[in-house]
């Protein structure tokens, strides 16, 4: 059975995705970094998600992004709240984390290499998150060219790396869909930028909009487990 | 004055270039890592340059490479000793670490965007390190490519982010030249992978043999502080 490695952020793409390369048959390596974000609690859905699709191994590496400031995500910055699709796409959402995709490939290109595994799975999205540099296509093809001249295997004459990225044009809806014909139990994961430490979501931020959206558009009864206990089981 | 991030072991090639880098008129963000190596009075080192070279700002980030393993310079695996140049550049060395400089240059390409620099300054060498893939021209022009389609800059139409390497092709010779005209006092330097905690040099590492030639080839007398004092002095 061929390694890869799946960057497991705990929330639903990256969910959907473990659940993807399993299929595949690939023995999974996850990486799950804790970078000083709020939603803390994504890290616990990685941990259980890492343990429910039964993987090889689970790596959670501790990197403090902070120490170079600039995003909502790990700053003392608001968090942007009920924005429709356009405002959302319309520039670089605060919640952008500079450079943070090729941080985290980067560790993963460390774990493959030594594992001797060719194929990364990262769960970008290029429709949801289209103002995010590091999610665009354009962006992995680099990053995969880079890789395959950076490494030791890249000097010789073995197999290239792969970054797989099923998700990356694909709407909310039929991730969603994909996830639950794969047996993805969507209430353990969290997407929200502000859950708490209890792992429920706001609602409101742009995440939480777009999964809402996306339950929604499937017709599947959204399992999320919000603060305001009025908003689930749409 | 335009902003550089600078990579800055505190070895005798990084300081170099940061002395470099600052004679072209550079305003200078040092960057270290902290990354489990043996030689942690590298990281003394490189403050002790920061320093002396008057830098804006210094970050030192602990990172753990040790988390992957597969490296002399990370796992209690012996760093080979009394090598020629030929058996050094054979095959890629045990003290190669999987993927590391691709680490170092994302998270400098991190604070760049966050400082607004567009200039990253890393000191790879492709003549004394032939046997590591990302100390390769190729490989870092591959990085560029990738950097300039990771970022928020990226995106709009702003100055392109360049890696400057004034190292790469250059001889130890060379550099300690370059390095003695622009004022570096190379005593406080570390190379040696197994350097004891005082920064003293074992002498018999490839890295301490390349820095010893490298002296002996420009005629400049080698301040090294080694734990064998005889070989100091040469």
């Amino acid at each position: 059975m061929s390694k890869a490695i799946v960057l497991l952020s705990g929330g639903l793409d990256s969910t959907t995705m473990l659940a993807i390369a399993k299929s595949q048959g690939f023995t999974i390596s996850a990486l799950t970094f804790a970078y000083g974000q709020r939603h803390q609690s994504e890290v616990e859905s990685a941990r259980r998600t890492a343990k429910a699709f039964n993987v090889q191994d689970h790596t959670v590496i501790d990197i403090d992004l902070r120490a170079f400031g600039g995003s909502a995500l790990t700053d003392m910055i608001d968090v942007p709240k009920d924005r429709t699709l356009d405002e959302m796409t319309a520039a670089i959402p605060i919640t952008y984390v500079p450079a943070r995709n090729t941080i985290f490939l980067s560790y993963a290109l460390a774990i493959a290499e030594v594992r001797e595994a060719f194929d990364i799975f990262i769960g970008v999205n290029s429709l949801d998150y289209a103002g995010y540099p590091d999610c665009r296509p354009e962006y992995v093809s680099a990053f995969q060219a880079m890789a395959n001249l950076a490494t030791a295997q890249a000097v010789g004459s073995g197999p290239q790396l792969n970054i797989h990225t099923p998700l990356i044009h694909k709407p909310k809806a039929e991730i969603i869909q994909a996830g639950i014909e794969l047996g993805v139990d969507y209430s353990t994961t969290v997407s929200c930028y502000e859950a708490n430490g209890d792992g429920r979501a706001c609602g409101h931020c742009d995440a939480c909009i777009l999964r809402r959206q996306g339950f929604q558009q499937c017709g599947q009864e959204d399992p999320t487990r919000y603060v305001d206990h009025e908003m689930a089981g749409i």
